[in-house]
């Protein structure tokens, strides 16, 4: 292994009585004559002989027809009409940590619009020297960066606050994308727009909309706003989808997605929160006594296992089993990610396949052995903050069951003899 | 800036009379009353009132319609039969480093196969301990890694031996992508198959083949083999595109395109390289004396600048103007990017937007001024073992104009006046 490996590593033994087992052993089946041949390896096959398709057909490609249940998934009972509406990534069936744009979360309040470039503007006003209209040309014009980031919709787990509500790990989890933005730094705009020159930054605010109807405002801290915030343009290498804001979206790293504002529209230099729709009636978390929280937009490190889990069931045997999943933090970098079998009581330390970078999706395995006893998987983060992910019950002791956002706790899949696993909460 | 800034920081004076001059400055204009107001700002836009698309119509997204010249490109000029072909990355369009699947390069000898994971084999055989078969199941049994890693066509930049020939970035560089590539590592499965009892490694080598009906069957030495090559069957994310080797490809970092076998079928251990047809009448280079060159697997190290280019052109004003392209290298990270304005004749180091990583795409920054003057746009890349990218003369010199493959010379943009850019040759 070239890659940093924290967890035991299972020897090439265990894999020759394990994998062989399965099914990797039909060749010396076949010469002993004790297995069934395998038309597959036996016989020749039509796509051996025959032309496959040609490249034309494909000038911007979509995944193969077996591949047509890997999409997002939208829920109608979620929000009050389906064009007010959200969708969640099969992270169930992905793998590594980049989120293809065709399959990444995104969530709207009033659809998704269709902007092009020639009629993009954003204006940034307010408490500047010189207030600014930027085309996006003008944009393409200034110093770019580029950035790997998780986005995660407050609501992310939402559902799970009551109890283990649903079986799969793209509804559970599934609102979240990680992908690589190219954009410029919002500071750099604002600097433009003669922020320097006006006062003490330290009581400024941002107050940001989008060209659509919702405009979905949000106040956001001049010192986030001049730290890490981009104002970006491409995804993945390529353009924004429609659904993700193009052409220009605000990213804002590690923070709550609502806040990351697509078809970017106007940049407010306010003195103060503006407290719009969108941070006082929605993405609040009513704690027991029925007062709100104030201010919660970084997203607590979490981790969720994509497989095994509900929608991805062990279907092979027993032997090496490989344990996966994500996780992240709004904080800063993932450091280590725990796995248990047995519901937290014990846990074993996951190999990270890269080490992990500030406010993007970590991707560890657990390269493990299963014989069909039953599991009740759970994976734990831990952050370059020292923070440590935290059961449900330690997350209620403060929190309540009133909120909808901010749930970012163990989770539990119960893994069954046959293989399938089962969204339960543990105690 | 938080990322590495190795070239000349502009001044943020510059961009305010850069920017502004180019339409930044509306609002104040529109305040003085000097400029026509522009009913982008001053009149309600129909995307601000009414309701966008819902994300049930994009349970797999494709780009906004706007952007629906960014595609791949095939030329039919280039290979016999269309259905033998090979298309290009719209390099010219992108920005960052990762290729999205559906914009990423491939080419296939015999079209692209249609193969199911549950009908997938792959034999492992030759001088080995123990033959065995793999199904889709097992490989997924096996410790995984995540690499992003570069693959480029040994053609890429081929036609232009023999001066300027393509009008584009794309044309002349776009046989290249960039993915997150998650699979098993080739070792792990020959150390499966026992091949650590079969003899010296060192005179061993593998002879791999695809699906297809081409198989295009190519030799490898062990000692790559052993190394980082990998079994890839997920790329940035989710499942190989079809025409990307779906259900598993080979990875081979660093080398050759067409040694990344796809629809993986068979490994054979041999004691020598096997001279297929594709690693002697094809895919060699031809010296101006008639021998060819004997095994040239790694691509050397490469620059390109993607915009300005022919394909995208300088469309805005005097003043701030991003000098952007990909550098890569077969033999390790890219460590410097250079930039010329005149031809080669001055330098100026150009911004890697990240540190270079192994075998992977570097993009670059050259944040700089335009006022009109013509240009002979040039990148050059250097790369950690001290390699720094030929001119083409200097490659002529060594290698004659025979060649078709493994041309990774210096590359010149003639840029005028008017924003437009040309492939030209300098010498």
């Amino acid at each position: 292994m070239t890659t940093s490996f924290k967890g035991p590593k299972p020897s090439r033994r265990q894999f020759l009585s394990g994998a062989a087992a399965a099914g990797a052993g039909a060749v010396a089946a076949q010469a002993s004559g004790a297995a069934t041949p395998d038309p597959l390896i036996t016989e020749v096959q039509p796509w051996a002989t025959g032309l496959g398709e040609g490249v034309d057909a494909t000038p911007y490609g979509l995944p193969i027809k077996y591949e047509s249940h890997v999409v997002r998934r939208n829920v109608e009972w979620l929000t009050a009409d389906t064009i007010s509406s959200i969708n969640f990534t099969p992270i169930h069936a992905l793998d590594g940590t980049i989120t293809p744009q065709g399959c990444a979360f995104e969530r709207h309040h009033s659809g998704a619009i269709e902007l092009r470039k020639e009629d993009y503007r954003l204006m940034i006003n307010g408490l500047v020297d010189k207030p600014l209209i930027f085309t996006y040309a003008d944009l393409e014009r200034f110093p770019r960066e580029q950035h790997v980031y998780f986005c995660e919709c407050a609501a992310n787990t939402g559902m799970e606050w009551a109890g283990a509500q649903l079986n799969g790990a793209q509804f559970t989890h599934g609102m979240i994308h990680n992908m690589e933005y190219t954009g410029v730094p919002l500071r750099t705009l604002l600097q433009e727009a003669g922020l320097d020159a006006a006062g003490d930054l330290e009581d400024k605010w941002i107050y940001v909309e989008g060209h659509d109807a919702s405009s979905n405002g949000r106040s956001i801290p001049m010192s986030k706003a001049m730290d890490d915030c981009l104002v970006a343009f491409k995804a993945n290498g390529e353009a924004l989808r429609k659904e993700h804001g193009y052409p220009v979206r605000l990213v804002v790293p590690g923070w709550e997605g609502n806040m990351w504002v697509k078809w970017l529209r106007r940049v407010e230099v306010v003195d103060g929160p503006v407290e719009s729709r969108e941070e006082t009636s929605k993405y609040t978390d009513t704690l027991a006594n029925g007062i709100s929280r104030k201010w919660t937009w970084v997203m607590d490190a979490k981790s969720v296992i994509t497989s095994p889990s509900p929608q991805s069931p062990i279907q092979h045997g027993h032997g090496p089993l490989v344990i996966t999943g994500l996780a992240w933090s709004g904080h800063g970098a993932i450091t280590r990610v725990d796995v248990s079998k047995d519901g937290g009581k014990t846990w074993e330390t996951a190999r990270l396949a890269k080490p992990g970078e500030k406010m993007a999706l970590t991707r560890f395995y657990l390269d493990t052995t299963w014989n069909g006893e039953e599991m009740l998987l759970q994976a734990r983060a831990m952050d370059e903050t020292g923070y440590v992910q935290p059961t449900k019950e330690q997350l209620r002791e403060i929190r309540g069951e009133n909120s909808i956002y901010h749930n970012n706790c163990i989770q539990t899949w119960h893994v069954k003899p046959n293989g399938e696993a089962e969204n339960v909460e543990v105690s």
